[in-house]
């Protein structure tokens, strides 16, 4: 991720930050875990999208095992959640705000990597996205929550934005930090008024399905 | 995938949409998800598999990353599902028929790619099963549904079958369109006797395991 | 694996016969499986850290699917998981003791083998520790429960010590059967006290998390 524009691997960096924490901190709320759990499921949030774009890519080692810095803002992320987990509950704003900083940089960076590696346009949308959501998505699965991502929020179509800024400007040629900034802002924008007026995507058409073995628990947040 | 005559690769193509569509349906039943989740799981389940097995053996990016045409048919099965899942639960029986169809050239394709690619004959066979259940296995964990293909069904054991005949038929120096159709056909009958009859692979001998925390649901079918 | 002292390979195939038995008698005891689902699961306790640290440093296809060794003892212990499950409850220790053996030999093959692949300290400890949580974490997932190396247990700490001692011994040029085994035996011993004196890693400071959807159950033990 080192051929990003320095404010971009900045913003790339908060993000791993947050996501470590509040992956981190959802851990913690939703089962019994002890420090290996709290700690690889904050890193497990924090590293797993990129993680798996860079598997899908073929570009292993992952960058985030390559590049220390990762690593250590990912755990040292988890570990803060998990020595002030009680704490950092009235932390929520701050804590959602940076996170949706990480969002909207992965995703962008994410799309366009994709496509730096040669992926078209369908999977240069896809691996944005999972690169915002596939970290959170891996960790709701280890704590056995049907992934918040899959059933409520706007959370996977701000990024799917931001991948669609992203790839449109790397397609006119245009992709540099200001296009990039527009791709995160879009995203970011998105998603707090999501947060704000708590918006969610469209559900099944003329279908009201059974509730599943774990319907939304409204305690979860992403 | 586009080394395979034109007849497997429209099979292939078929069973990608049915997998899509079908994927997306079981979702729907039993869990609460939006939009993003219903396409999301019927993404993942028509062209998870191939993408594990691509990943295994090293082809990457993805067979399905690069043909756009998967990608298409697999949105499109899942946006059907997502939009007229109440109409789509009269048409069961084509529907159980596609995917079978595509169960059947998955596992066929699958064992053949993993030969090309140099692997031995266990590993084969293992990826031709994976490349037909991977990707419905990988959505049943995502909407918390122990994968039916462990635990009832003849679903893996007619693709282990169709693996076999494709093993065979390579190592005899054979393989071409008549026995790859045989290795699909013989799947495709023992999966469809296996729904006629409702039959099971064997349990655990001498055993009654106590009930996990979730039992089978006879309401889910794959 | 092949580049191990013989010594170390042969703990190593002892651990995935071992992780192949344990795997498959841990799935029979919390879900209902057929054949498919028990032999799966044992196989892919066997087998799966292996494969993810594979994957992860681009070392594909994944060593135990080139030695066809790993693969038989895999499925020979699932196998006799799946026929004795009954009997094979009388034999806890010498089970849980082969086990021990396989996660100690499992982590510092996994951390010598990240090294040797050109990754820095801290992701070879990642994928020691990975190595030998990752296929039983894998196991838990597909039966539904939270892994038990998130909750519970002194397992993945000492399978950091033997990735550490191993790391340790690398840089320091000192790797070889000895030190190996040094490595090997703390892990080992380590561990085999949490079973003794029933040990866990400590928990969230200041918190009682509310019970998850499924709090620890106490007749699963890994």
């Amino acid at each position: 991720m080192s051929t990003e524009p320095p404010l971009l691997s900045a913003l790339d960096l908060t993000g791993t930050f947050a996501f470590g924490l509040n992956g981190a901190l959802t851990a913690v709320r939703v089962a019994r875990l002890d420090v290996v759990g709290v700690v690889s499921l904050g890193m497990i949030t924090a590293l797993g999208g990129g993680v798996i774009r860079d598997v899908l890519i073929g570009a292993v080692p992952p960058a985030t095992f390559v590049d220390w810095r990762y690593f250590a803002l990912a755990a040292g992320g988890a570990l803060l959640a998990f020595v002030g987990s009680r704490r950092l509950d009235r932390l929520d704003t701050p804590i959602t705000v940076m996170d949706a900083v990480g969002l909207s940089t992965f995703a962008v960076i994410g799309a366009n990597k994709a496509l730096a590696y040669g992926l078209g346009i369908g999977p240069a949308l896809l691996l944005g996205v999972v690169t915002g959501v596939g970290g959170g998505t891996m960790r709701d699965i280890l704590v056995l929550q049907i992934p918040s991502v899959l059933r409520s929020d706007l959370y996977a179509i701000p990024a799917l934005v931001a991948a669609g800024i992203t790839v449109a400007a790397v397609k006119a040629g245009l992709y540099a930090l200001p296009s990039a900034l527009v791709a995160v802002a879009a995203c970011f924008v998105i998603r707090m008024l999501g947060v704000r007026y708590n918006l969610n995507a469209p559900g099944p058409l003329g279908r009201r399905p059974e509730d599943g073995p774990s319907g939304p628990d409204p305690t979860v947040r992403r």
